[in-house]
């Protein structure tokens, strides 16, 4: 087929429809049962960690090198071997680094809450207590960032998301302007849901930003450190080696956890901060929580070692995923290169492949995945509120079905995609 | 001696005051240096949990009874084998259990946050929002609940603590005719720090409280539930089944968790409510945190099986913990009693003894122990935001020395509390 959908008849779009539509009856009568819908690491992937299960067998084991003992209460901040091999991957200093439990996304929600009810710093309001909060949403991206926002009913401001990451021009206009913007979601490296690696010109401007308000912060969660899917990936500049010393020490609070790394119910999550940034919600986190688990750090600790075992270990899971992410990649290019029918990104890390397709049928397509056993992320999720706002974009997740199934779920997901398109030519 | 120091002359005293205090320099350049200041375990009751570390062994040890792979992510109210162990040692359904991460503070603290910035249910004003929000604070009590208290703004009314429960009485006046009051804090059983064990009576009056304020909550933190020193320690009635079904349904928030039946540090913890006081806080969780930790979750359930053994695990600790608190009353039964200088508490379980001696001399014993090398738990942290009005309670933590520490910790106690009362005396 050499013409696209928008280049035939309304006879020939008609006879596209019932071919397509027959097609679509088919696969549907097979009963696929595939979940797509979140970034979950697959059996093999967690199978790489299962020896940190019993890395740690004895009480003696768990005692740190000081001969302190991990199993009884105390250190609020943290393991020392733990904050050290994050500060080494991280690149900033252990004392930076507040070492929590499973979830990355609980230590950002727990910083928003703390903002809310006691402000970001000493004599700054508590955002609960101001009349409008408002953050910066580069999209598309997470929706868990943008449902945390939902939660406190903070305003999102969409963001256009570049291939070098977020419209800067506009971020920068925004809060220069506006002092109810107090803060922006960024997945800096491998972006999701686009894979998007900020170029170091975006991280300089970002860590440059001349916000109107001075309790603004960037929530740099870069969950995706290390994801990498090949060698060369490109890096990611070090933004606290960019602000430190300069006025714009404060302005940064990043996240990171083991969860695409270790186990991902069951790995350690980490908060950086300035120096001034982190005594301040160690204070508040002190009132919470004696420590979280440090057992379960130690035995991070203890299985990894150093950050370049970190690196050798995500090569790992690099092999485990790239025949998934490229199976996904090469259905896209069999079935809609050339069609005008959608364009896709291609990450080199992270967990997913963001598509933008027909304006208007992206809720759809997911539907139609849906009835036929595909479960898709849902449609809107990747922008704030749910919605998007030309219905065109959508979120693959290829980490957790086998090879075989993701091409058996791609060629529907193309089939969706075209019927889709056709059926709006249709209607028009 | 037969007459107390109350019946000395200034002349007696005087020589009483030169003789303690030539005894007191003694044991300072003794230089002992022993902590008895928290509630922590001992090592021989965190080995007790040791083959916990390596009950999950591969990655198949870590599928639950339906197969479901507790390594990933998923099941935010936690592993159903964990929550049924729960349910079964608390009397409670399955539904109502939630299982947390490794800090049952951590719980509490974030149900007061979200009763603060979300409100506690359906259509009721977010605390954050009231012009003033108070709690009944039993005391003697826990500090970290009082500590949680201020960081929120909260203000701190003191109920009498008395060998049964909180002055009843007085709790039923407040709160029904006060509606700021939102909440109460109790450890109902082996309370902290006098280790009473509410009545019946009390619990009875508990769950058919009518407080005014319509989001009043009693926040029952049952952190000793399973922690009896003997084996006929009285028991504790279940206020859920007696609020179930009644207008009070939805008044009680219970707590618990493993830190002092598995390892301190690396626990579980549990947050038990209503069905639609639960259903409310998952809504919140599910925004904050995709699930805690259910590795560890399946580890507790792995190596408990059933209530029973906990029960069982318990006498283990028990067994360690006796002689200890044996050794504390001990000292007390031979250096304080019958000399008016001193009233303590023999709890059948829990963590602590609390102990009243001559009013105005608490911190002068804290602060004379610490000096000679034991550190208790500072003097006022029984009470709201640190003050005791009498300045006559201390908390003694006899689980973490060994007995021999113990014996010679509460000889300089037992001598500072003499002595203390003699310098009183001798201002007068």
């Amino acid at each position: 087929m050499n013409r696209t959908v928008f280049q035939m008849t309304k006879e020939e779009l008609a006879n596209e429809h019932r071919a397509l539509l027959a097609e679509y009856e088919q696969v549907k009568s097979e009963s696929l049962a595939l979940d797509m819908s979140r970034g979950k690491p697959c059996k093999d992937q967690l199978d790489l960690s299962d020896s940190m299960l019993t890395v740690l067998k004895t009480g003696e084991d768990c005692l740190d090198t000081a001969g302190t003992d991990m199993r009884n209460y105390g250190m609020p901040v943290g393991v020392p071997a733990t904050r050290k091999l994050f500060a080494e991957l991280c690149g900033v200093k252990p004392e930076q680094v507040f070492v929590g439990g499973n979830s990355s996304l609980q230590l950002m929600f727990d910083t928003i809450a703390r903002a809310e009810l006691f402000g970001v710093s000493d004599g700054s309001t508590p955002w609960c207590k101001c009349e409008k909060v408002k953050f910066l949403c580069p999209a598309p991206g997470y929706d868990r960032h943008f449902r945390i926002c939902e939660t406190f009913g903070i305003e999102m401001i969409n963001i256009e998301m570049r291939e070098d990451g977020p419209d800067m021009d506009t971020v920068e206009k925004l809060v220069a302007e506006d002092d109810s913007i107090k803060g922006i979601w960024c997945v800096p490296k491998h972006s999701n849901p686009t894979g998007a690696v900020y170029s170091d010109e975006v991280v300089r401007r970002f860590a440059a930003l001349k916000p109107a308000a001075k309790d603004f912060r960037i929530f740099w969660d870069n969950a995706y450190m290390v994801h990498d899917l090949y060698e060369n990936a490109p890096e990611l500049l070090n933004i606290f080696e960019l602000t430190e010393g300069t006025e714009n020490e404060d302005l940064v609070y990043m996240f990171t956890s083991t969860s695409k790394i270790s186990h991902a119910g069951s790995g350690v999550s980490v908060f950086i901060a300035s120096k001034r940034d982190m005594e301040r919600a160690v204070k508040y986190i002190g009132t919470q929580i004696i420590s979280y688990d440090k057992i379960n750090q130690l035995r991070h600790a203890a299985f990894f070692k150093d950050a370049n075992a970190v690196r050798e270990h995500m090569k790992k899971h690099a092999e485990i995923l790239r025949p998934r992410f490229e199976a996904v990649i090469e259905a896209f290019e069999q079935e809609l290169a050339g069609r005008d029918m959608a364009t896709w990104t291609n990450p080199t890390g992270g967990y997913f492949i963001s598509l933008d397709i027909t304006c208007g049928s992206a809720q759809r397509v997911y539907d139609l995945c849906l009835d036929a056993g595909v479960k898709l992320t849902e449609a809107g999720a990747t922008y704030p509120y749910g919605k998007d706002p030309k219905d065109a974009n959508l979120r693959i997740a290829p980490s957790y079905p086998s090879v075989d199934d993701l091409s058996v779920a791609m060629e529907l997901f193309c089939l969706c995609a075209e019927l889709a398109a056709v059926e709006r030519l249709l209607a028009q």
